[in-house]
């Protein structure tokens, strides 16, 4: 997507010297534009833990990466010792995000696909073409979840008489979170090229503020109308008819729709019901856990540290600074994520169509996966 | 209650001049406690819009004190000129703050006491009683809450043998927001103080962290357990077990026992509901609006700046710094106030009793309203 007049990924190959990942370095943004280079494992995991990149494809295309970038600091001079190294590399990069079910599937995807591989130079190969596939999986995903859920946002409009559709969303399920288009948004990306009115209601999504430092920045590069809310004020709009329906994103979703996505989806998704708006997930299907059905008790709940709820950083003349919020003292709770049950979720949006919410709709389009 | 070792009320008359009012200023806490002299109408309306002081008893109480303020700053020297001065220092502290019924309240309840008095000296010997009484009344009334709402909390600790009840509160509806005691705290420290072991989870409630700020702060004054949480989190708690009751206050409560209360509460009072965990709302019969039954339709909703949500301010090495969380040029809105349906309401607890959130229990409580 856009940035300035430029085009750009989430993550690429340095343009001179290839051994070299190169990300957008997200924790800045809004503020500053930063690119970061990443030339080993540790590197990446770092990037990952720390939230200098995140996101459900995103972290998949990361680790897709890093594991590319393994293979190249690997000492090992047998195809069996790189392969070892490599299941070694894979934990630590699955250890990273215990919720997001991407970096596992692209770790497992990597292993598979070098298994029996001969050399370390095949191996080597494999990796690096396998870690492109991923991210240009990953991008023609978003793309198709745009075109499959424009139709929803364009009926709205139509019987609107083509009034504003008012979309709120939380988090940031931008093409920040993916490789390009993203999953959330990439409808609204596809409305607005059609000429669709859309207005967009930007959840701040605290701890973290990914609403507001992200997905508020992207719709702005690309020219979307928004409005940053706190994440107290959904309900209230939903209740006086100010929202035609909300979308999200998610980091797993159970084989029978459950949908674990950044914590507070599910209260908006509470009002949404109580409100009759219908509440859509986008995801590419990489992003389905088909191990799990009950989501709310089987989707890990990442917990990360309380300094991210007691502190935030912001600009300040200039400098980005950090302030404290709370007493020094109080303690603080920092749960990343919720699971939305399937019955508060009216359809999924994945690169092959849109399906209700449940194992039946869902099998249905990925009849492979029965 | 207590801060450090002294007892507060958070409005009075200052010992050595008692033409002055004195309050805590809330802007800087938890970081520094700070008192502040209001002289007149004009500092006490700038201290209730700009939010030195906040909340629905304590906005009360500061516009009665700011009639008091109104009649010794007047010029007028008969009774009918200060009557008409008091009038429109009314309508002056009524247009701070919309969504507040006790400041309409407070300020009627002066007028209406003042009217058929006979001399400047009667008008201002009133208005200073009727202030007192306000105030009096209001910490009485708060005190009578945390006696009619510990049993609450004490049946669930019974069914829990006494392990930690956990409780969660949105915003402040602590003593801060009143004279003494608070509505939504008063029966968490009534608890508190006759043994039974509780646990907060304190909301922040952005934009203004009230919760992250205030409530955190009084609770931890009083050494009451509590866990700040990003207001994203409740629901993923109640799907969990982790809070067994919800109790919140309210700046207007329909006589049909729809709750106004801060923005966000609504949210969480759905995801209780779908949780089946019981929501209270806690509040001095001068928080009702007796004029109205539909609340969702009928309470206003005061709209603030959009630079409370854009910025927000906290402690950098022992200094209040304000931060940019959005990109600049982003629109943000801020709508202050919600209403919570009745149907999601448990009970309403007030200074008489415990009531059922609907018409005929209400007046069942206050006949005096038929």
């Amino acid at each position: 997507m856009r940035v300035g007049n430029k085009h750009y990924r989430t993550i690429w190959l340095k343009e001179d010297n290839p051994k070299i990942v190169q990300i957008i370095d997200q924790r800045p943004l809004p503020h500053k534009f930063v690119l970061e280079d990443l030339a080993n494992t540790d590197e990446m995991a770092v990037a990952i833990k720390e939230m200098h990149l995140r996101g459900a494809g995103l972290i998949g295309a990361a680790a897709g990466y890093g594991m590319y970038l393994a293979g190249l600091e690997s000492k090992q001079s047998t195809a069996q010792g790189l392969l070892d190294y490599l299941k070694e590399a894979g934990e630590k990069l699955k250890a990273t995000r215990p919720t997001a079910v991407n970096l596992e599937w692209a770790v497992h995807r990597q292993l598979d696909a070098v298994q029996n591989a001969k050399s370390v130079e095949e191996i080597n190969k494999i990796l690096l073409d396998t870690a492109h596939a991923i991210a240009n999986e990953d991008a023609d995903y978003c793309k198709s979840i745009g075109e499959n859920g424009v139709a929803i946002i364009e009926k709205i409009s139509k019987a609107k008489n083509g009034d504003v559709v008012n979309i709120l969303t939380h988090c940031n399920a931008g093409w920040l979170a993916f490789v390009d288009y993203g999953s959330a948004t990439a409808p609204i990306y596809e409305a607005q090229k059609r000429g669709i009115k859309v207005h967009v209601w930007v959840d701040e999504t605290r701890p973290r503020n990914q609403g507001a430092r992200l997905t508020a920045w992207e719709l702005g590069e690309q020219g979307v109308a928004h409005t940053v809310i706190a994440d107290n004020v959904g309900g209230h709009l939903m209740q006086h008819g100010m929202v035609d329906m909300v979308i999200v994103g998610s980091d797993r979703t159970s084989r029978c729709g459950d949908v674990g996505n950044k914590i507070g989806t599910y209260l908006k998704a509470a009002a949404a019901k109580d409100n009759s708006i219908p509440f859509y997930a986008a995801l590419p299907s990489s992003t389905i856990d088909w191990e799990i059905c009950d989501g709310v008790k089987e989707i890990p709940i990442e917990e990360r540290g309380s300094e991210e709820v007691k502190y935030i950083a912001g600009m300040h003349n200039g400098e980005l600074k950090t302030v404290l919020l709370t007493p020094e003292k109080s303690a603080a709770a920092n749960y990343s994520f919720d699971v939305t049950p399937s019955r508060l979720v009216t359809a999924i949006i994945t690169e092959r169509g849109v399906m209700d919410a449940n194992e039946e709709a869902i099998i249905g389009l990925y009849p492979e996966r029965q």
